[in-house]
């Protein structure tokens, strides 16, 4: 482990109880009736925890979204070929009438005032360079992670670190609430497989459709995150991503990581993040209090990743896309929510009688 | 029925079809796997055929409170005492630094965009003239639904008009989607009424909590509620809204009724809401198509309006609070929805392939 991961994971601190107390008390004494925000209130709570303030502030809002492609979806795990993942890092970067991105994260983003950022974790082509492309690739995909280790430790460490330096970049530029998404063609059965072995669960329950594929392929999918787990048995949380990857988890992780080392909240998006978070609070459990979940997506696997966390889903609206874009709809739930605690009056300071 | 209230209702048009399919074959067409979107497209596509554009560009959002007493607040069904209802007011319309507004429906409408409008629909008390605040009043309050009518058909009709007349306001204004919100103690045992009548359901089904009565209160409301459906037979919508009230609930009608008429979308919030959209559909059947469900609440009752209107709620929080924040939160989903359509690439304009 490099230095700077070491710090990294350091520097990542529990949510502030006393902060939450107060913002509890404060909730509490808000114009409504007790409990009548629902989980806004607790996640109001915890926000004020992170953030240290009991009427926390976060303002910006990033989606920094990881590249990167697959070994494995050489082995038919997926409906759609690996030429995509190019192909959709050249979406979000297009120049389209309604601004930058013609992909579902850039037209979410636009909508709710998020910023939108593009790594290439490790993409299997020669990508043009693009003023709003950051190149962190250390190898053009993944190895396959169902005859041998996906990546090596020392390429795994440094994704990491390159997420945990975008997501510096992008605290710099302002962000509060930090989203990691991804896109990689196969990413799912790396996800599946981290998730079984880092949850002890067995493949068949942790591995879904991913973009869509039919019960044949499913079965077959199924099969090798099977042969990936036999081959190893490491439960080593950095090991256990080495083994099945993929370059755009570690970078993913790396973001989670540096946005909690920086005292920032986490929207955590699908399944493939889920899985980057369960390798995050094994090296540092004082990040599952920045983690904050946004919808149920509709990957199998999800439920269980969110039940180890302990956490509520926000909304269940069937998202299965990635990108992040379950996140970044549920930021504006997250602002509404420091919002209460920040721009309510309380019954006193409003004359309103109580209950 | 006046001459305005029946052309209002002929106004209303269902959703064009012919939009929606071509909304829903571009859906298909957009650089993400079929379905990943989850609720979204069809959300959009619903949007699209409100708005009549297969890429609908709904901007401006508005919610517009409406508040008003309740006779039957002096039978003991509420938490609170009558006196919150004007007291609320004040905090809608206090000057905060924040900005206008103390309450949990202006700190998230800040934060998402929205603007708001306050309306006195008949509260008990001399509310002293502001500019934010649309006086609407016929009377300080319904009669108590227990014992007698709660208001009278020239009444509903008054306040039907005036919710209409202040949401072509907020059309005016720049609304492409509006959000009925209420204000009133104890308007939960109406809402109740209204509920158990149009869905002929008992009582015991649609009668809950409100701001947070114990299991005595809740008892005695449910027969409050039984008895009041004893007291007349009628179904006829608009003499189903006048016997059981309120002013706030007439008010939201108008509001729903002109949205529609005028094109537009309609979130809708909570169980109060609900059973006004009841009472809309029942008028109206094509009002359906222009409601957007935001969360499923915490109130009994809230459940059997979605079903009867074949609405799929976006978000679980557990809110009860009213005011029109469970839409104020769904509007970023449904802008995002309609954001997908307009901006995303489809796989052929971003050259990526498909599956």
């Amino acid at each position: 482990m490099s230095n700077s991961l070491s710090e990294l994971l350091q520097n990542i601190k529990p949510a502030d109880a006393a902060t939450m107390s107060r913002a509890r008390e404060r909730q509490a004494q808000l114009t409504k009736p007790a409990g009548a925000l629902g989980d806004l209130e607790e996640i109001s709570v915890r926000l004020a925890g992170v953030f240290g303030h009991e009427q926390p502030h976060p303002q910006g809002v990033a989606v920094i979204v990881a590249a990167a492609d697959h070994g494995v979806a050489q082995s038919g795990v997926s409906a759609f070929p690996p030429e995509v993942t190019p192909a959709m890092v050249a979406n979000f970067l297009a120049e389209t009438p309604a601004g930058p991105g013609g992909a579902a994260v850039n037209a979410i983003a636009r909508t709710v005032g998020a910023r939108v950022y593009v790594m290439d974790a490790g993409v299997n082509a020669d990508l043009p360079d693009h003023p709003r492309l950051i190149k962190a690739a250390v190898r053009k995909g993944t190895r396959n992670l169902k005859s041998e280790a996906a990546m090596t430790r020392g390429e795994t460490e440094a994704l990491i670190l390159a997420g945990a330096a975008l997501a510096r970049q992008a605290i710099e530029d302002g962000a509060d609430l930090l989203i990691p998404g991804e896109m990689g063609i196969g990413n799912t059965t790396p996800a599946a497989a981290i998730t079984a072995r880092m949850l002890t669960l067995d493949p068949a329950e942790v591995t879904g459709r991913g973009t869509g594929v039919d019960d044949e392929r499913l079965a077959h999918k199924v099969a090798v995150v099977r042969g990936a787990l036999a081959r190893t048995a490491t439960t080593d949380p950095l090991d256990v991503l080495t083994e099945f990857g993929g370059y755009e988890i570690a970078a993913m992780l790396g973001v989670m990581l540096q946005a909690a080392a920086s005292g920032k909240a986490i929207i955590l998006d699908g399944f493939v993040e889920g899985s980057a978070a369960l390798v995050g609070v094994a090296l540092a459990p004082a990040l599952r209090d920045h983690l904050f979940a946004a919808g149920e997506c509709a990957e199998i696997g999800h439920a269980a990743q969110l039940a180890h966390l302990e956490l509520t889903p926000m909304f269940k609206l069937g998202l299965r896309l990635g990108e992040g874009t379950g996140g970044v709809l549920a930021a504006p739930l997250l602002l509404s929510a420091a919002a209460t605690l920040r721009e309510m009056q309380t019954f006193a300071e409003a004359g309103v009688p109580g209950a």
